[in-house]
């Protein structure tokens, strides 16, 4: 077996047979395959697709260059979430205490953001002394402790996926919904979750930009964690508009605790909720109940201990960005359009997000909306605001909220009214099972 | 401008622009575009393809990543060929010589031999004390006293292309046309030849299987050495059958010194003469006569001066591999196939070719025919000699010209005759101007 031969069969249109999989995802983590040679490959499998019979090999594969985890050994049954990534999406903040309020056991690995969509690590690393890094033992420790933990994956669990994601990252190859299905499961079937439920992002501020890819990212990665035991639940959620009225790291911490709190954005609590609701079914939990375990502070006490298990102060002040500016809207109306991409943009130029995997973020900035689709604004009014430690920023981020990004429509005398503004699309858009 | 982005656009089918071209072909050779995005973008490009104008940036862009050389100061007008490669092809080592004592003068920048098909530098190097590597002002006293010269291309000239063709060679990349036509022209250009007649191989031997795809590379070519007013022409010539009747180096250089000397097999001095007699024309000579310079010893002449400026003995004798084995003819009949491919491979297996570009070659090893297809056999006569110094490459190669690379049909009483044999290919197939 040659790496040329595998890239040419699926350069040829071909699909490749099991051994061919296995070997080439066994050398490439082994570094026999080399990295000029595995991007080929990933930008063929782009463009000439992978069938189903491929991608369940191309996951196994990937799961079987490492270690799986086993948490069978808890008395609680075990579900996570995936979000593919969204603007503004601190939904695992809330979700994962409120979730283990009511009696699953959350092992929550998570990511740190590249490009326009945040990470959830970057976000908690805002909350002064709480670490990411965890080893397998204090992982198994917090869980147990607080019945949730969102920590790092160890670099044991599917390393295959490790390497490709980084390099898929910096080739064009991110956009292929096999190799994202992959990578996804790959490592949620490996971190040895009894069930799992995805949010599957659809819309501007998504990978995913059209309902028709959703669904069949969705219905891809179902079948995948099925076929390996998992059970496995989608929901297709809106992503044109940023989640909530924050986009950021500390921003958005800030945010999630007041959702904690019995408060926080509607849009936010809703699919919370909407989520808790699938994973608690999921686990095996119809009967539990986390709308009460959200007004009664059921899930603000597993936070806490959540934060402090790892070493951060759930009461102390969180960071601020040394500098803000304030956008007014431009004019009196109904506001129709707020994109999540070019808030996402916004946020990242910020110092929110990172432009390379090395890069530092910043945990202040980020953007602060007052306004969301479908309410009527006054002109001038405070519309959004933009924090950032690094004002020489600002131009950037602006540029991005331009053209199209924001837009009102008048509704004074003689103009169309607010009947005029098109529907809001519901947050939830369909359910895969 | 990013990788990413130029990755992206023709990952997406668009056309890339200009500005596109120029930037990431100097990144790559700079090193700024690192290897595993330009292995994905060749990927994009093998598949998406690119338009006229993106091809003739390209080879534009690579001519313009190093040094161009320049003739202008000879008296004679300078005239170079180029074969897409083939089995057999020794082509260039009596046309050099022939061509030169017609009267043009003949800068003959040649390669090495990669997978089946061998290369021009291995072939002379089997010549007792010649060498490859010139300088720039070695070369130009090496044309101006034997009139012609055959060497490896300096490191200067399109050093994007070298870097390029290293990187296709081992990522599956190497079978796509603008590829393909950008990188043989952009180093014929920066040569500086005034006139170039391209010998485009077509059928099981060659990179092109199909008359189709070898026309479409051919025009690519013509039109891009016009356009950068090299005079050029192309013949479609067959690669079906190997060349004459030996498949290695130091073989097929003796069977050249053969042809020098007015002999050799006749599709060798066939296409000697038609290529000579095209590089004659694009030169201004259109009334030279090479067929007298063959016989008449003015070709020798030239050879032997040439070979003995580069430090060659022309009265040397030439390296003998160790071992033979010889293949017998299984049945009497006509001999109608004897596959190139076949043999190709057949000779690399035995030493003649290397499976890496670090790899050495030997200079006995190669495969001799004792028949060509249209001739008729007796079961049993030689129709094959392998010859190697290790002998534990037999199996190899006599594998690779197993199953229906010889086909004999039988001409025996009740058996169908001769007629029944397909007609053969003619040699040259087309002009493509």
């Amino acid at each position: 077996m040659d790496a040329i031969t595998v890239i040419r069969a699926k350069r040829d249109g071909h699909a490749l047979t099991p051994g061919q999989i296995d070997w080439v995802i066994d050398a490439y983590t082994r570094g026999r395959v080399a990295d000029e040679q595995m991007s080929a490959l990933a930008m063929a499998i782009l463009l000439n697709g992978m069938d189903r019979a491929e991608i369940a090999r191309w996951t196994a594969a990937m799961i079987a260059s490492g270690e799986r985890m086993d948490f069978s050994a808890l008395p609680r049954p075990t579900v996570d979430k995936h979000s593919t990534g969204g603007v503004g999406d601190k939904i695992t903040l809330p979700l994962a205490p409120l979730v283990a309020a009511c009696g699953a056991a959350v092992p929550q690995l998570s990511g740190r953001g590249l490009g326009h969509t945040g990470g959830t690590l970057d976000k908690l690393e805002s909350v002064p002394g709480w670490r990411a890094g965890l080893s397998g033992p204090e992982m198994m420790e917090v869980l147990g402790s607080a019945g949730a933990v969102i920590c790092a994956a160890g670099e044991g669990l599917a390393p295959a996926d490790r390497k490709l994601y980084a390099l898929r990252d910096v080739t064009g190859t991110v956009e292929s919904i096999p190799l994202i299905a992959s990578s996804i499961m790959s490592k949620k079937i490996a971190e040895g979750t009894g069930a799992l439920v995805l949010d599957v992002k659809v819309g501007s501020g998504a990978f995913m930009k059209t309902l028709a890819d959703a669904r069949e990212l969705a219905a891809t990665m179902v079948e995948l964690g099925t076929d390996h035991g998992v059970r496995t639940v989608a929901l297709l959620t809106d992503m044109s508009v940023p989640l909530g009225l924050t986009a950021g790291n500390a921003l958005e911490v800030r945010e999630s605790v007041e959702v904690l709190a019995g408060g926080g954005p509607a849009d936010v609590v809703e699919l919370t909720l909407a989520l808790a609701r699938e994973m608690l079914d999921a686990a095996g939990l119809p009967d539990a109940d986390p709308e009460r375990a959200l007004r009664g502070g059921g899930a603000m006490d597993v936070w806490r201990r959540m934060i402090a298990a790892q070493g951060g102060d759930p009461d102390a002040p969180l960071p601020v960005a040394r500098e803000r500016h304030t956008l007014p809207a431009p004019a009196s109306g109904v506001l129709t359009r707020l994109d999540a991409y070019a808030v996402g943009v916004a946020a990242w130029r910020l110092g929110a997000g990172r432009a390379r995997k090395e890069d530092p973020v910043q945990a202040g900035a980020g953007v602060e909306l007052h306004a969301r689709p479908g309410e009527r604004v006054t002109a001038g009014q405070p519309l959004l605001t933009l924090h950032t430690d690094t004002p020489e920023r600002f131009p950037a981020a602006l540029a991005a909220l331009a053209d199209d990004a924001v837009v009102i429509v008048p509704d004074g005398p003689g103009e169309p009214g607010p009947g005029a503004a098109p529907a809001l699309a519901p947050l939830v858009l369909d359910r895969v099972a």
